[in-house]
């Protein structure tokens, strides 16, 4: 049984959630609100960040793509032709340059922004940094994100998934990221079809159910977050 | 026979060019300036980031990790005990999560902000984000590498190397970037003999001569920079 540090609003956290739903894989979640840089935490993962996976065996695995490569690695090969890294070492280089671009670049120029301004000020305090959304943070990211929709859109009209023929990580992590911030209303999907029809199909999988039924006290999810024919 | 786009002081550069050298695996080095954002190093990598490693067989593998990951999968077997990454899983993510930490954490709290501030800008026009060095980036910097090393002293006091007993990328990375701040004389060894000791064992590796033998016009070394008894 694995125990898994997230939260809900968290886009690293959500991959790995949506990767256990793939593999069928239990695990107990805690909620954990890293800005509040709770000594136990820190103890598990000194970089302080989401998600950790806990094994079940004493180990922690800290962070999104070494969650994913150890589940990989650990229960992939059970999964024959399910798998979410590619067997062969060239599509497996291709999910895992796809990962660093939405962990690293959409979130820097995307999802951080919005995540941080429209949410997690929320609840932090002064102290912590919390207080008026940034708006100029917030038109930066609405203004950046259409770069990435027609880049998703771009490989998604050239290949059946993100990052090839099959559904992987890649897929997944976009989809995460994109998920946090469709809550918030925050995506022009109507501007970019390619990237709409590709985001149908990840968000119709059984392992999305859960986060559509995410809800943020005080903050409604957008009309469309949970409607399948967005 | 591999060609690399790198630059001599980007530390994810040097992370691969230390994998290299430990594999004994040569490579044609081609320099890339990023922040020219070349066209056509964009159309091989649309981030714009390096490394970019060229497989020779068409295929670009893009970014330090997932090249280390490829040079593992695709090379690793042979070299045995020498592997850079541990045959457990759970070795596999603690040399992970100490990526992470260098390419994220050091990186954006120290060694960007000290490569920027003192070595890019000066070749970078005003429009790409050249200028006077931000005196205050620098020394937020040198306020914030204390913290990592004494974090990396820590680990070396525990361990043989940094993710466990054997070298492995995680060792190669944090020297990476730690060999680039070191070339201005960033880093203050005295005050941390733990660090200090361990870098100096993986300064005095073979593959990591090339490095010592980078020059940059009108910067010249710090005194120390090539002295493996420093």
């Amino acid at each position: 049984m694995f125990n898994l540090y997230h939260h809900p609003f968290s886009p690293a956290s959500r991959s790995v959630r949506l990767a256990l739903g793939e593999y069928g894989l239990a695990a107990e979640f805690i909620e954990e609100r890293t800005w509040e840089r709770r000594r136990e935490f820190l103890v598990v993962n000194p970089a302080g960040t989401l998600p950790v996976l806990l094994d079940g065996g004493g180990t922690a695995i800290c962070g999104p793509r070494p969650v994913l490569e150890y589940l990989d690695e650990t229960r992939g090969a059970e999964l024959g032709g399910k798998r979410l890294l590619p067997a062969d070492p060239r599509g497996r280089a291709e999910v895992r340059r796809l990962l660093d671009w939405f962990d690293t670049r959409f979130h820097g120029e995307v999802s951080d922004y919005l995540l941080t301004e429209r949410i997690y000020k929320r609840f932090m305090t002064a102290e912590q940094g919390g207080g008026a959304p940034d708006s100029s943070a917030i038109r930066a990211a609405r203004s950046n994100i259409k770069h990435h929709l027609h880049y998703i859109g771009w490989l998604a009209g050239r290949r059946n998934w993100l990052a090839g023929e099959d559904l992987s990580f890649a897929d997944l992590t976009a989809a995460a990221h994109l998920s946090c911030i469709d809550y918030l209303g925050e995506v022009p999907w109507e501007a970019f079809e390619h990237a709409k029809a590709w985001y149908a199909r990840v968000k119709s999988r059984p392992s999305f159910r859960p986060l559509l039924l995410e809800q943020l006290p005080g903050v409604p999810p957008s009309s469309t977050y949970v409607d399948l024919d967005f």
